[in-house]
């Protein structure tokens, strides 16, 4: 399974994925499932990968390959995220189709990506690409997509989520969400892969991992914890009719 | 859609279940999933539902006419918790085996089921029922079982919730978990139905509807997300190496 979730919000752009693949419980592997693009001072944007994972990785496979031989339409020749958004639709739609073109088939090799950046003065934009190859775009009434195991993490950004919320709230917040999910379900685990974009920045992040061992994601688990906790306890007492 | 959870706690039990049923989005209905059954002094028990309406409701039928008709062995003539699950579970079995025995085809008329009570001074029990008539049942290790639409609701289950806990304290830790998944999911809806059961008491709880207009669950509602936003600001802030 797989948990990858992406903000679009006023002050940048917010993306943290997980890295745990399985193949049945008893076959659990490591594997990088956000994927950083970009020429400093000129355009940033990540890949976020959900889905049978020969299908993933053709599909990043196949978009370096292109900058590698140079060859156009490429990630790098393209004028506008939107162009972005079609080039990585089509690339997905070709893999699936060079498996098999028998359409029931074609689920068992389905993939789901988030496509977030931005290119030159350009608004950023953040895409859920779709294994039929179209999207859909985030915005401000809808300032996050999520893809693979979303149900555990969804309440707390559906709470807690603004589109003009500070971008360290807003880690914070995702972070969370991603700390219910990793306790909810096994089936997603760490490391995370954690990259912050500052809107108009055009600066490529490196990213960050974070290891079981990390101390602020260890410490803010615990005092999120503990706050859940202490906050149920502070709620008003339930009225007696609860009772009868 | 739904959802149901039950709790069984060192002091007692609590039930919780919504009422939305749903043909597609656009065909949306009040339902009880939440039924009561007991003697006062004897026993006490709920049968929560969650799956297709049709067998749901032939299962609750003909568990009610054989008290009706007063044909043994019935829901209180049996002498322990584990012959009620076994006679709720091979009454569901059969309501579906007499739909189709097509084991394919069984699958559209599958439900799921919570049997949660008590019977004389003997230890309370939690039962959730599977379409097949099997069943496991709560343990101080997995205090809670849900049916239905789970996800949302868990991580605070999973986190606040613990066999030693008061029930008033379990029961808004239920109602958060709740309110949750009314917020992130439109298949489950208001109103919901509450029964809360002291240990030992054998007595047969009339239970509590809280309709959209509750003043109380309104409050905690609220208050729980006005926690989380000032808890997700209290955290300490992310490390600088998150933005690099």
């Amino acid at each position: 399974m797989t948990y990858c979730c992406a903000l679009r919000l006023k002050e940048g752009l917010v993306f943290v994925s997980d890295t745990r693949t399985n193949a049945g419980v008893d076959h659990i592997s490591v594997f990088r499932k956000l994927y950083i693009f970009g020429q400093p001072g000129k355009r940033f944007f990540t890949i976020q990968t959900s889905g049978n994972l020969a299908t993933t990785q053709a599909v990043i496979g196949f978009l370096k390959n292109q900058l590698t031989i140079k060859q156009e339409p490429n990630l790098y020749s393209v004028n506008t995220m939107f162009e972005v958004a079609e080039l990585v639709g089509q690339t997905l739609k070709k893999v699936i189709n060079d498996v098999t073109t028998d359409t029931l088939e074609q689920s068992n090799y389905y993939c789901s990506l988030l496509l977030g950046g931005q290119i030159g003065h350009e608004p950023m934009q953040l895409y859920n690409i779709y294994p039929q190859g179209n999207f859909i775009c985030a915005t401000k009434d809808t300032p996050f997509f999520q893809i693979g195991e979303s149900k555990y993490g969804k309440p707390i950004l559906d709470r807690a989520l603004a589109y003009d919320m500070p971008l360290d709230e807003a880690l914070r917040c995702s972070l969370i969400s991603f700390d219910s999910t990793l306790r909810s379900n096994v089936s997603v685990g760490m490391p995370l892969d954690v990259v912050v974009y500052q809107k108009d920045s055009l600066i490529v992040p490196n990213g960050k991992r974070i290891f079981e061992s990390d101390k602020y994601f260890q410490r803010i688990s615990h005092e999120w914890s503990d706050l859940l906790k202490k906050g149920l306890l502070d709620l008003p007492k339930p009225t007696c009719d609860y009772f009868e």
